[in-house]
């Protein structure tokens, strides 16, 4: 076993890494776009799915490559990591993505309190959360015995179809979820909107948890 | 062989997801494309190319990753699955993309029923669909014996290809087709012009069962 | 050896499919992007490169998927390949290309005659024809003995970045720069046109026959 | 070891490669885009990964695919490359990328002299350059065991999110940089910028070379 420190490191370096990409390609492609949302939202799909796929491949071997409260919370109810690494590891990912937002802020010259305007609120958006949460928690459980690139590419390819086929855009993290609503571009989402998408993705992710083991026959195949 | 109740589950699982990226990325694209179909198409493009990979990488090691009756069909005529396996595969296929129309709706907030009106009619769509059908079978059957990510990225590549460089923009598979006519985006298919879609694509697949064999040597090689 | 029969037939449908894909989406592509000629090369980029990739994968086994006259000479001149077979090569690549311009114009219901008028002339042109086909030879050259898919790879982004840094497009192919001429969409060349692309493609083959050998030292390292 | 003749002439082309596809693709895009930032940006970054992705492929075996002063001072500071050959690599990179300036606008039909009036000043620009280049040496660090293709696709992944998540778009490179200077497209960059874009990717690689060694535990895990 990596010592906790360093998969923690591993934690909120990917973690910030990626809300760093995810929010700060939304500002890039906003200012860009020139008000075609759809340009700008395919600018944004290509930064996130490469740049989740390379932190997958950077730190799976160290730290699992959660960046994820919900995934790191299955696998605690899994006995895969113990109580307290899991606690260790969202609370630093969750400050990993929220230092990002500041590192976007600065980097785009932004204010460093720039909270999110954009309305996501009503129940097709949680529904479009716990669909796109059980797709990501599909992706990572199909590819749990393939090679590292092959689960990071299945997985980046999963959130890039989410951002286009799920009404939310497919955030499917409460971290990055909370470090949206801290950033003002059209891939933000107002604080008063950030429970529904939490209820959502803990809706998705517990289908997941219940139908997923089943399917792909974890432990035997009774038949 | 893995029970017959499983396999039933993947096909139908991957089949609504399936059908979900293609129509739910179409509703999507074109809500935010502002007028401009061929972003919208890019943006319908990547998402079914990347859902379509990663589902064959989550669902080919269970039930082969048919999601599409005519592939069933192809392996029920070469005598690789019992008659009755395909009858239930073409079911669930078929259930599982019909539930796909409905679950996008209510992410959509679009009323449940919603038939296309977009007209696909005319030889040329024909031909372009048993086009469509043929590259898709060739695609497949060239990738057989090579690894699960391998074909999976050959088969995603080829319909990708196939969105732009058929008039049809690629449909290849009866019952997507059947879903898409029961959703209106640009991505969409009036019902009317669905038997004209089957039957290119029938012919397709029978070209494609008629020259493949000889062409990859199943079997063996006589020179 | 796989019989000569076979191979060709391999060479014969896969330039075909490279000629439909490129052509075919460009035709598309033109259409749908309401003038804007980055998103159409766009949309002309990922399809080629898309259907590129698969068709390496689905033919490297049985011919070697060259689909191109240079490709083959290439091979030729290294007697890698019998002269007689390379000549049948050539003559069912440019077959199967000319074939696939009428394929595409029934199923985009144009006139099967229909040249190009697209302009494409001067020496800047030539030498981005020369640039383009060096690069590709390059790429073939450098993945020649690593697996299908990495070759496969390399050699589809390496068509995807020269569409948009060679000035010409990268056509790299004197096979589908003359069926190119006879299809009239913004990825076509008007017939006068032709002959220089065909000299700098030489050009640019020529001077990798030269260098190539002795940078990836084919044969021994002397030092 | 492999012949310094041999590295050097593979780092001199495959960095005058990439020189002219980072150029070449901001020209061809800026002339199609209409305007469009984003849509110019998008063809930008698709050419640039693309070909970064297929030239790390062709020549890491023969010179480690550096491209990149700071990745051959890096090297050298680490001891697996003697100071004397990092010199030569650096000269023959910069030699390589400015060729290509004059081999992009020979192609374009531009002046061979043509400097860049892209303003790019600012603290934030020199955040972003340095950020930038952090994460390109993570990507190369974490993938620095794994194979070829697969360090490719992860660095290549890396460049195609910085081009879009930090203000700078991600040149994490001095020799490009300097090159752009002499290139005036929306890809460019003033001269007067240039030493400030030194200074943040100096920042970020150094930082790199403090963490990243005790993340990735090269040597062993005390733990």
């Amino acid at each position: 076993m990596i010592a906790l420190r360093r998969r923690a490191a591993a934690e909120a370096l990917g973690s910030a890494a990626l809300a760093a990409i995810v929010i700060g390609s939304g500002v890039m492609a906003e200012r860009l776009a020139g008000g075609n949302v759809a340009v700008a939202l395919l600018a944004n799909t290509l930064a996130t799915a490469a740049g989740l796929y390379a932190l997958i491949v950077a730190f799976a071997a160290i730290s699992g490559a959660h960046f994820n409260p919900l995934v790191t919370l299955t696998c605690a109810l899994r006995r895969e990591l113990p109580a307290r690494d899991a606690l260790v590891y969202v609370l630093v990912q969750v400050a990993g993505m929220l230092g990002a937002v500041l590192l976007v802020h600065a980097m785009f010259g932004l204010p460093a309190w720039l909270p999110s305007t954009k309305a996501r609120a009503g129940a097709a958006q949680a529904l479009s959360e716990a669909v796109a949460t059980f797709m990501l928690l599909l992706a990572i459980h199909a590819t749990r015995r393939r090679s590292t690139e092959s689960a990071a590419a299945a997985i980046a390819a999963t959130i890039a179809a989410g951002y286009w086929f799920t009404a939310s855009t497919s955030f499917a993290n409460p971290a990055i979820t909370l470090a949206r609503a801290l950033s003002d571009s059209f891939a933000g989402i107002r604080m008063a909107d950030v429970p529904l998408f939490w209820l959502g993705q803990t809706a998705g992710a517990t289908l997941a948890l219940l139908c997923l083991p089943r399917l792909f026959c974890d432990g035997h195949d009774a038949t």
